[in-house]
């Protein structure tokens, strides 16, 4: 499971006051905090400065590179801040996201070409949403079409089926799972990754929602996510789903994680 | 969603004493407080009395029966303690259960005919436990089609495709799941029923195993389990799945139980 830690995102106030102090204890403090809990990458996001994000996303990925280890993932859909930011970047980053919208596709691919970046593919186009699993494995095959023929490799592409809130619509849970599935088994060696949130959108109890669906998600075949990897009860809903997927030999994971004290506190 | 209540088991010591006893009260308590918490059906069981199991079962249901408004789950593989038990039940109940093994088909199917009884049925043969989804597919479809056969509706069987440990082979949730899904799409009508609690056999923090399975089957189309109603977590976790897999137009009963209180502890 490749785990994309959401925290250093400019439209939260933790991160948007540090950003514009230039504090860098703040920022490389998140950073090695989602690290140390087991990020693979940690996403950037600089969107909420609209005219300097480009300068912005740049100060963010040399902060993050200086405290720890580890890729960023790229987060804006504005191909002038995503080219800064890969100038900047060292190793292999994450870009999040192109998309089949036809601007966004057009000036973003160029830039991916040769980079060797993971590349989240959102499945929207210029028609809209997607609401049924049929509609995004529709836009899902245009995606891996062109992708994979500009030269990305399917092991590099994280397809994001889009997650939409249940309250609007009591099918979009079930349409999203069976979307994840039926990438997963159409293009063995690609992935799925979603942000979890957008489910519970307009109600209560968000995280448990949350939590529930990324559960069901992993069943399906998911396997990526973009969530706050400091909440407990989502590493230890994660570690357990994942040893249910069939996931984890000889459940040795869940028992590290068990012995750790991590799933203590059902 | 049926729910059946799994606390009065006389392998349980708060049920072997009072059963022992005589104490009614002890075991009355145990019925009302499980069809409060929301169960449909009470599960009785005195299978750990094997020389006097047909009259104790007769008095667990009896004794239930008094103190509230629901039917039992008579469970049981003996015929002679469920025919006993069948003579004294009020309403429809539930048989827990048959299964394809040669003596219990043969014993149990004479004593279903004309009950409208709800029926159990284990996706096990005299071959043993089925390993992979495709065998509990080839022992469901036997008994569904021996079932119907002898006038028993698609709507009042509940096959338990028989949940086993993920400590023993890793395999077992996805292919427990995949049969659950398979049932549900091939006999639409049917209904399919489990306990959870063998998939975290000989692993620590089972609860949180059997939720989180609980969870990514009910995804699948389970609208069946037997469990302990009275278990809050669990009770939070279905009032989620439910919402998430469709099943809860305008997300009612789950606003109805977050507004009780019942989704405050996540």
């Amino acid at each position: 499971m490749i785990i994309v830690g959401e925290l250093i995102n400019a439209s939260r106030k933790p991160v948007a006051a540090p950003l514009e102090a230039g504090d860098r204890e703040a920022v490389a403090r998140l950073a090695r905090d989602q690290i140390a809990a087991g990020a693979d990458y940690v996403d950037v996001n600089a969107g909420l400065f609209e005219d300097r994000e480009a300068e912005l996303l740049c100060w963010l990925v040399e902060v993050v590179q200086a405290a720890v280890q580890a890729p960023c993932s790229l987060d804006s859909p504005n191909p002038e801040a995503i080219e800064a930011a890969l100038s900047v970047h060292r190793g292999t980053p994450m870009i999040n996201s192109i998309s089949l919208e036809k601007d966004r596709w057009e000036l973003l691919l160029p830039l991916l070409r040769g980079t060797g970046a993971r590349v989240v593919a959102l499945c929207m186009s210029d028609e809209g949403m997607p609401r049924t699993c049929d509609q995004r494995l529709a836009i899902a095959e245009r995606l891996v079409e062109g992708l994979t023929g500009a030269g990305i490799p399917l092991e590099n592409i994280y397809l994001d089926p889009l997650v939409q809130p249940v309250s609007t619509n009591t099918a979009c849970g079930l349409e999203l799972l069976e979307a994840v599935e039926g990438i997963m088994k159409r293009w063995p060696g690609v992935h799925t990754l979603c942000g979890m949130s957008n489910i519970s959108f307009g109600l209560p109890g968000r995280k448990r929602i949350n939590e529930t669906f990324l559960v069901m998600a992993v069943s399906r075949g998911l396997d990526g996510a973009i969530l706050d990897p400091l909440d407990r009860r989502t590493a230890a809903a994660l570690a357990t789903a994942e040893m249910l997927a069939g996931r984890d030999d000889f459940c040795a994971r869940y028992l590290e994680a068990f012995r750790a004290g991590l799933l203590a506190d059902r």
